[in-house]
């Protein structure tokens, strides 16, 4: 048997209001340790990592190691159900296939279940090493949501640029060019307010806008969001989920070309070792228009290769449990 | 000559708000004793009536009975450009086809008529006797609201059930199903804020959440909305509209066969007395088919038998009076 | 070189707010004494004129006249991208054919800069003389925006006539008839709910609801509108912008016949002096259906003179100055 009880509900809400636009259907891990979530968007470009830790909840129980299989769009849809101010239950009976979820009010007067079929969802668990960044840059999340907004006005990417006194956001299009710079700032009255870099090397960037607004709908879930850059690495876009976790947005830059910077540049598919050897290849392809392709060839294992490029040496390796070994 | 002015203008905005999307076209009954309509929804199934009492409003003056034909699309547009805060007069002069709405600002600044064409309506005017219902509810309309929009995400159709302790609105659908419980609960500070269950009869009724939704745009009218259910009645749906009257909505249950409670369940379409003789008849049509069914075969005699089907004995009777004679 | 800094930036994007959906493209013309536009909607019935005077700005620096072509809807797409509190600077090089818009936060944390194309645009500046007007008509501007829009639900055009005790907006559509009177009032507590009315001689002019409401976007702008009206002229629908300029929109009344008032009516599109010649002219072509004849044959000078028909004597001449000239 499986239970979660969290009595600020509404935080639930927002976790799946934050993802279910990205994310069609994934698995829930529910172990003793806590309640995540690890899956790639539809077009398996990016890759969001949820977990909410087992302390953090008013009531947790976890008999065995269980994963849920959902569909996030109805998830979403009971959750929102929930007042704001609810209660919110989650459990799962042994040898059932649907989970509930209880909302109850404050006062108690009104009590809600909803129940929903579980799906059997063929994913892949990948492991994601902690790993070191260039540059660790955290601001209010309200902002980096609006910079990214007011950019895709004007172009489809953001070139993202870290030095010691701040960071510039850029991007071009066919109306014209932006720049944004935030400056470093640490003495704000609020520390919510502040913008604070912590870098290594400078680092240069291109992503995808059109993703980067899909992670800033987590805004309402924390005033800060923190976000980690490495020229090798994908980006990890971070906002906490109160104190008791966090939800994790990976996305692979795309690789600049020196000439034409804050264009749409191809990305470099191979990894270090390999690089070298297809040096030749006639064409070379983009994560952009490979996730615009209608995923025709996308298949999967080269994306997620794609995804992890440059993680290091023998974290580099993908971590894939076969889902019954995880269940065991 | 006919002539109504009321002070708190809003509250005829928020009437036709509430009734416009259910009701295309209706005669307004104007007499010495008040204000009132009554109508069918265009697919026939529900039935809205309007009551509000000449000694409500601040001048009130009707030399004889007259039925005023409006399209309320139409009286909705011209009312909606009253200020809220403004005094609206209605006006029709004897021997005119047309009604004027007069708005006033409360500075007597601004001062607006509209005129609106009447229309010839052929409408036949139910007698609804006053009954007896086996429970009646009484809770917070913005609670109701919110309970059938939320139901609306998972399933068509809302099974209420009233005991003692409480009331349960339950759906099923695609997705899943759902269950909110809402308490008894007398001690409230504010009284609008109260749940109250005066139940003669536990009784489970079933009803089209759609029509539930549309009487629920009611609810900026009152801040309590009471349910009156009887197993063998139409539902009523009733909000005050302040200290001068009420607007009802009355809705046909749908007929549950006890071994799927909860699904959409045909309608009995025929009073008691005929509902034997007719009972090999292979196919049953049930109400919500029906209305979905373009009314391509809609007769209104027989829809209005089926919405008060149930009604007891003696006051059972269809008292349809022709205009004619209600205008004398 | 051409550069202006506006503290209070948000005032930018309210201009652009206001005419980006009346004009497509249009030139700024930058000069000593300030920053301007003259500009006629896509279907040259209406006339935009915009003037901010230099020391209105913080910083107001322009070497020699220069006419900047923008895209206005591409232009308001980077002043959105402002802050509410942001200075704005605009800056021109001499030599390129870029604008740049920077918008830096109060706090100087956030500085961003847009740069945007230049267009070429052929324009012609047509020259309005001041003018005596029959009546004058102050109001506040959210009156006027929510009249507008209230009778635009019941027909398309207003008639507005003023005589001393108030002006009357009057309108008639398929379902009806409607008249809005304001009187005027000048004795209210706070200057700008004031309703002012100063006439020579009483006037009645009818006019293009669709172009009142998009005159009415300047709202946020100003919370008095200024209406100057004369049977012979266009109207002027007046906005003030702070304290350092102004938005106006011409308009041309639409010629009532009088056994129709408020009806739409053709408009003369010729001069005192040559109306009579043509009298027998067979078919009389109104403003309103060539503005809707997708342009096809509307050649611009006909409709020039048609909106500047009955200016007085010397002044009524189009005094089109080649943009060559002007930039000399």
């Amino acid at each position: 048997m499986f239970e979660l009880r969290l009595v600020q509900g509404s935080l639930l809400k927002k976790v799946l209001e934050s993802i279910k636009d990205l994310v069609n259907d994934a698995n829930f891990d529910c172990s003793s340790t806590g309640f995540s979530l690890q899956a790639m968007d539809s077009s398996h470009v990016a890759l969001v990592a949820l977990l909410l830790r087992s302390e953090g909840f008013e009531h947790y129980r976890c008999d065995r190691n269980v994963t849920m299989g959902m569909n996030l769009a109805n998830m979403a849809k009971m959750l929102k159900c929930a007042g704001n101010d609810d209660i919110v239950t989650i459990k799962a009976d042994d040898g059932t296939d649907t989970v509930t979820f209880m909302f109850e009010s404050p006062s108690q007067d009104k009590i809600s279940d909803f129940e929903m079929k579980l799906m059997d969802i063929d994913s892949e668990h990948l492991g994601i090493p902690e790993a070191e960044y260039e540059s660790i840059l955290r601001m209010p999340s309200a902002e980096f949501a609006r910079i990214c907004k007011d950019l895709s006005s004007i172009g489809d990417t953001v070139v993202i640029s870290v030095t010691k006194e701040g960071v510039r956001f850029s991007t071009r299009g066919d109306i014209g060019a932006a720049n944004i710079v935030c400056r470093q700032n640490t003495t704000v009255d609020k520390p919510h307010e502040a913008t604070i870099i912590e870098m290594q090397e400078p680092v240069t960037l291109t992503f995808a806008l059109r993703y980067m607004n899909s992670f800033a709908k987590a805004t309402p879930l924390s005033e800060q969001v923190t976000i980690s850059l490495s020229s090798d690495l994908p980006v990890v876009v971070e906002y906490k989920v109160a104190e008791m976790g966090h939800i994790r947005f990976y996305l692979a830059p795309k690789i600049e070309e020196e000439e034409e910077a804050a264009e749409p540049a191809p990305v470099q598919t191979k990894s270090k070792e390999t690089r070298s050897k297809k040096e030749n290849k006639p064409k070379v392809e983009t994560a952009h228009v490979e996730a615009m392709r209608e995923e025709e060839e996308a298949s999967k294992p080269k994306e997620e290769y794609l995804l992890l490029e440059g993680l290091k040496d023998e974290e580099c390796k993908l971590q894939v449990k076969p889902k019954e070994e995880r269940q065991a």
